[in-house]
């Protein structure tokens, strides 16, 4: 027994009590005669009292702990003379009458602290010291509790977890998959799965009614911050449901985890947006709803004059940031530069100051009149004080360099606190979206989307315009999940296939299982998915999702840590028939 | 909406209720004028009643349903006139008003019924069929349980559920690793985990106290029934333990279990035995003690004669069948057959039948004496009635078949009931153990496991000797977990890595990062892992763990279903930097 409390549990009640602890050095100081000691585990932090006076070994001893070392304490507690009001373990402290040292430790590479002295690649590097640290470990937690409160809540209402299987069968279709060879079958490989989607529609048509499965996901793509190679999905599907039943599911799913784990309480019902209406006013199919300063089309009223730029334009765009007409000289500069980066890409950007004084002053004035601009300040609600900012150019490309605007001067006013949580839902998607690399139709969901039975005759006529039976959950601009009603009927699969520029043969050798399933009586379903590492960093208030993942890859796909992915050797390479082949680019 | 309530819901009290059912139909009858449906879905069956004479079309329309068909019905709920009792709607029936065919299905290749006419083979490429068996089904949700109550168990005792990587780094110790060729990282491989072994310890070191895990591993190995190439754990550690301490919390953890999902309480401590116990009595590290029928070594009294098979064995053991003196001749010549099977490769057999009369016959007769005889039926505690079953020649080789003889006369004698669970901890198993192939020792448990800290020493001199803190849990003679302490002292895991032949940089380059961890403060830490497919056979009473996994792999590593792995193309070897080459044999 190496303990017989925590760090965390000894109270006042406490004292006079015996006790044996062990934990790490968090610091050591010495105050006169006393040592001090601040032993630390996950669950708290308790102090330990040496003193000189009555055991000079012992204390002598505790002054040559260093940061780290791993200790293990008997004595007795004791009420502390100067309380510290911080930590719950603050009233009281051990008197320590025995110390044994554990396991030493060289100094840390960076500060076991909140606020770490350690860089990212270092702290990457040394991930399990970076764990020790209560903000990382804290993330970890909230994961761990997330899991348990969506479990609960689905388990019960009758949704199985079901584990479906890893080692599955690649499909070209949608991202790259991560492949593994097959020793026993040489030359096959099994792909990893991007999804469980075609084996939670087959539990669906094997009656289980209500699945869920909280798993790890794959796709190898060039990664970004919020993206690793591995994620993890939280993977619902049910039978009998029309998209009604699911977003009523879900929507009490998300506000029971809210309640739970941050004491957020939503009573309305979420707001619902098509996605038309989503990217014609928010520029994105996940609108930040925070804030407002949705977009105006003025490409009619602004298009009166002889402004080129703007005759010349598809769509002329215009927020309307409150408070912000004192704008400096230096502050629009940067705002135009922010939306000349070219992960952005706007030509320029044009400016109405809506003056005080009700005068109307803009980087566009030998152009247009006070009563041109005055139409334009009241199409976009401005009020004195505020300041319109406008992009031009060709449609969609306008519309998401105005959502990028938008979000930054949100950030500029404070509009997207971490602390506020703005829940939507996203629907009626496009079915398909055009590709121009490819040119043909891809599925904007996934290739077992249903299409609004209303829709469905103009899959052949005009497959642009077909809307799907497709919703997207969407926090603060986050898109925490997203999912479909899914077909069921294998001619309607079919159909879709055919519309993806999918042979008959295609279809067949890749979802030859599933059509073939569907000719046994394949309930009418649908479900969702939510990435569980967003859905982390969002009640963390994290910027990555690095953060809430114990051991994450770099953007390279490297554990730095492990030093992983590695060479293997020649003898593993011959039983998987396999020679590497590196082309020189 | 499809439905207003599930067909395993309506009772009594819904009478006059107005609803709507969807589901699949098990079966239709006709019985004169009336036509009946029974529409089954996971939560259960609920019979649908046409009047003809109320609605000839209606009923029409009924009778053509096939099996499996998808329908949805709404009508009102009456009370049966002939009740059936052995389901729980069999109260009531639903007098069906209107009827819609939501999807048709085909004659389904085998019968969905729990008694199935379906092979295991077409039932593996069917399996969403299979699975809609409620004998499958059952298996999975039992799975789902089981899940649960583990994960409540340990979180109500402060574990934490981390999630550790899938793409992890290859090592050449153990079985054979799944690899992952990385695009991003030419001529590079992830490979798939065996176990979350080093990151589970990493999390120790990171101060996460108490880890676990259910989660997927995987292992590269030729395959047999109860294996799988990706299977499940429940992978558990804890910091600042003891042995003592582990098996005190999943012993709890087992009677937990046992408690809320068979109703079986466990009032005693599980009983504990030595491996080296295990070994000379039951012949294997995880004997089925349900029954007894221990070995009795005889070498000493067997070797007396001129009986020259004995006198050139090593060893010589006896187990004792009680009642079973009464074995024809042809019941022992199967015996014989048995234990001469090449699996089980014992040259002979040789019994003594105790008589009811008190005399002693045996197949060795002309060698020994019935004095002779009495001695080794003395030493086996045999009584008239009972029968002698003796193996001998090289000791381990002996043991293994003389267990394999004592499981079968236990099935014979149907002491292995399936509804009876005899747990069991075995413990001090033999830290390392002697590799003929390779000539030097390897880990019997893994390279991690600490040694007994009164056989530290002996590593030096004698290492086959060492005992490590190492244990298994084992049931009915399956293997349900095991685990141990963990080396936590840098100095002492060098040594272990030279024990088993190990260079330092071999060391370095496949552990060296939780070598380093090592060296910053590693606290005292030990786990178990426990089989989750294992656990729900064990608990459903299965023989196999095949039909608790919803889709699994055959013993070529196929899924027949989605048929993988499978062939990929050409530019997705070219992407990875590979070339396919099977040598010819």
């Amino acid at each position: 027994m190496y303990r017989t409390h925590t760090c965390g549990e000894l109270r006042i009640e406490n004292i006079n009590h015996t006790v044996t602890l062990a934990g790490w050095v968090q610091r050591t100081r010495k105050l006169g005669g006393m040592t001090f000691v601040d032993l630390r585990d996950r669950y708290g932090i308790t102090q330990l009292a040496f003193d000189g006076a009555v055991n000079a070994e012992l204390s002598e001893k505790a002054q040559k702990l260093g940061r780290e070392f791993v200790i293990q304490v008997q004595g007795k507690v004791a009420e502390r003379s100067s309380k510290n009001a911080k930590i719950p373990t603050g009233d009281i402290e051990i008197i320590v009458g025995e110390l044994t040292i554990l396991n030493i430790s060289e100094t840390p590479p960076f500060t076991i602290e909140d606020e770490t002295d350690g860089g990212d690649e270092l702290r990457m590097k040394y991930r399990y010291l970076d764990l020790r640290r209560n903000v990382v470990r804290k993330n970890l937690e909230l994961r761990n509790r997330l899991a348990f409160e969506l479990r609960n809540y689905l388990i019960q209402r009758d949704f199985i977890e079901t584990e479906t299987p890893v080692l599955i069968k690649s499909t070209p279709e949608g991202a790259r998959d991560f492949v593994v060879p097959s020793r026993m079958n040489p030359g096959e490989f099994y792909a990893l799965p991007q999804s469980p989607q075609t084996f939670k529609q087959l539990l669906m048509v094997s009656g289980f009614d209500r699945y869920f499965q909280i798993v790890k996901c794959f796709r190898d793509e060039d990664l970004r911050a919020d993206r690793q190679p591995e994620f993890t999905q939280i993977d619902c599907e049910m039978s009998f449901v029309e998209q009604e039943d699911v977003l009523t599911v879900f929507e009490g799913l998300v506000k029971d985890v809210f309640k739970n784990i941050k004491n957020v309480e939503f009573n309305e019902d979420f707001l619902r947006m098509p996605y038309t209406e989503a990217m014609e006013f928010y520029g994105s199919d996940k609108p930040d709803i925070r804030f407002g300063m949705r977009f105006t089309d003025i490409t009619k009223e602004a298009q009166t004059k002889d402004f080129v730029v703007f005759n010349q334009s598809e769509y002329i765009g215009a927020i309307c940031a409150e408070g912000c007409a004192g704008y400096s000289r230096k502050e629009l500069d940067n705002l135009t530069d922010f939306v000349k980066r070219p992960q952005i890409g706007a030509k320029g950007m044009v400016y109405v100051k809506y003056e005080a004084d009700g005068s109307l002053k803009s980087s566009v004035d030998k152009f247009y009149s006070q009563e041109d601009l005055m139409v334009w300040a009241e199409k976009t609600n401005a009020k004195p004080g505020d300041l319109i900012l406008i992009l031009s150019g060709e449609k969609a490309h306008t519309l998401r360099a105005l959502c990028e605007l938008r979000l930054e001067m949100g950030n500029r006013l404070g509009l997207r606190d971490k602390t506020v949580f703005a829940p939507l839902w996203v629907v009626d998607f496009p079915l398909l979206e055009w590709d121009e690399e490819n040119q043909r139709y891809s599925a904007m969901h996934h290739p077992f989307t249903s299409p609004k039975k209303e829709d469905v005759e103009l899959m052949k006529t005009n497959p642009g315009a077909v809307r799907a039976n497709a919703y997207d959950m969407v926090i603060n601009g986050v898109e925490l999940g997203g999912g479909s009603i899914r077909i069921h009927d294998k001619d309607l699969q079919a159909q879709m296939f055919e519309c993806l520029g999918f042979t008959k043969e295609q279809a067949e050798y890749q979802f030859g299982f599933l059509m073939n399933a569907f000719k046994y009586g394949a309930p009418p379903h649908g479900g969702i998915a939510f990435g569980l590492d967003r859905f982390v960093s969002l009640l963390a208030g994290l910027d990555s999702i690095r953060d809430c993942i114990a051991f994450p890859k770099n953007n390279s796909g490297r554990d730095v840590m492990i030093d992983a992915p590695s060479f293997i050797d020649d003898k593993q390479l011959k039983e998987l028939n396999l020679q590497v082949k590196i082309e020189k680019v």
